[in-house]
């Protein structure tokens, strides 16, 4: 009689078939949601998060948000992924910095409104509409002009290396 | 005549305890940022961070403070104490989550004001004093009684695993 253990080391390709189905299916199945859709521009995607720039010109801000579905909290990602995560946070973090030569990086995980996990990333000068307080609710939106905000993206893409999203 | 190389391979021991040396110089050199001394009482030393909890019962509130010298901001911690913090924010939020079963976490790396590294981990209500926004600069701190406060560091202490700081 086969026993669970020996089917399992018999057909390994198998398991890593299913195991890589069942990731495709959960990045499948993931979708961004709408008032973040709404509220920025695609960037483009790092390994785990897509990352998009707030369409707000009053601070460069970028949001970083994991491809899994059904994900609220830091602590609803599995390990490796919090730590990809963190990986990403820095890089897109230090991207920012080198571009915008901000004076302050403020990051932030609140979803307080938007329940979908999202990661903000924001390049804070002295002097800018909040400073110091943080960004949110101070300053309605300033929608960049076109040209800044493809300075902006394309300088974002070189520095992130990553090309723009495709669906 | 030795060459530097030579000398290297030679006597590891010195270098490995000047390495350690080095270590505990930048741990030693660390101090707490007076305003956050003021703003909060101390829960105990995870191996990176200290833990603070903010004396504000308006929010059960903690922040954490990597224990080393002159940080600023997440990308000026090496790889591996970043990925260390966000294990330790992963660890202070499940702890802060399961004691206050709150509906939503927020995490947060500002320091606009307070410029020495820390990150805020932060239990949300609906209907706390500032739901849906972000706590900062919404109500004036609320004092905790030391009973309410002395039951909430117990109980951090114990999800945590952490002794009182003992310096």
């Amino acid at each position: 009689m086969d026993s669970g253990f020996a089917a399992y080391g018999r057909a390994p390709e198998m398991t890593w078939k299913s195991f890589r189905n069942r990731l495709n299916q959960m990045e499948s199945s993931w979708s961004l949601h709408p008032q973040l859709a709404a509220d920025t521009v695609p960037v483009g995607d790092l390994a785990l998060s897509r990352v998009l720039l707030a369409n707000d010109a009053n601070y460069p801000w970028l949001i970083l948000v994991p491809r899994r579905a059904g994900l609220t909290e830091i602590i609803d990602l599995s390990d490796s992924h919090r730590l990809e995560l963190m990986d990403e946070i820095a890089d897109a973090a230090r991207a920012l910095k080198g571009i915008t030569e901000c004076d302050k990086l403020n990051i932030a995980a609140l979803g307080n409104q938007v329940s979908q996990l999202h990661v903000h990333v924001i390049a804070r000068r002295h002097g800018d509409k909040a400073w110091p307080k943080p960004v949110w609710g101070v300053a309605p939106p300033s929608p960049y002009n076109s040209t800044a905000r493809d300075g902006l993206i394309g300088a974002l893409r070189r520095a992130l290396q990553i090309a723009p999203v495709r669906d």
